[in-house]
């Protein structure tokens, strides 16, 4: 394989909240997103999920608090745990988490995006 | 769990080329590390590794060519492949790989760390 640079994979797509796939290792998946608004709340059966953010800033939305993420920050949210991404300005972010993770988790509907490859 | 701040994590040691535990998920590591200099050729039998570099350059010398990556660009080493870390000028990258995995590979010697948390 080559490098991977994520900023000329951001500059690849515009649209919000699909998920791109930009790297494989281990049954795992390193994908990236725009972001801007509300998501759903949604949780993951089987999947911890990462979220690091590269440009902006992320809110994730859990039941019982917000957890504010800024550039060179990630949080984990465990597998089970709804939660929700939610951004004021666009943001750029880096997920990792099992293959085949769907991004609306448990719900399947007008959000849930297939992720493609970048 | 908390968010975390990589800038924070990377302050809290200084050491090159030891590996410390920010993060896991899925079975899997999220590392930090200082490195500059070169470190050993060695392989992961079963390991996919991802180095992410969040600061500076670092070259991931394979048999057959070199690698550059630099900030905000990472590279996947297969399973199985040799290769060599080198920077010659500290650089602070950010890995993601099964727990368990010792950053020597299949060599054990004086540059083998035990990861431990940041």
């Amino acid at each position: 394989m080559d490098k991977v640079n994520l900023t000329q994979k951001f500059a690849s797509f515009s649209e919000h909240f699909q998920q791109h796939i930009v790297g494989e290792l281990n049954g795992q998946e390193v994908k990236i997103a725009k972001v801007k608004g509300e998501f759903i709340w949604h949780h993951h059966e089987d999947a911890d999920e990462m979220f690091l953010v590269v440009k902006g800033n992320l809110t994730i939305q859990l039941r019982d608090r917000d957890v504010h993420i800024g550039e060179g920050e990630f949080f984990i949210v465990p597998r089970g745990i709804e939660h929700r991404p939610v951004a004021a300005e666009e943001a750029h972010i880096m997920l990792f988490e099992p293959a085949n993770t769907l991004n609306t988790g448990n719900v399947r509907n007008e959000r849930t995006y297939e992720a493609t490859r970048a």
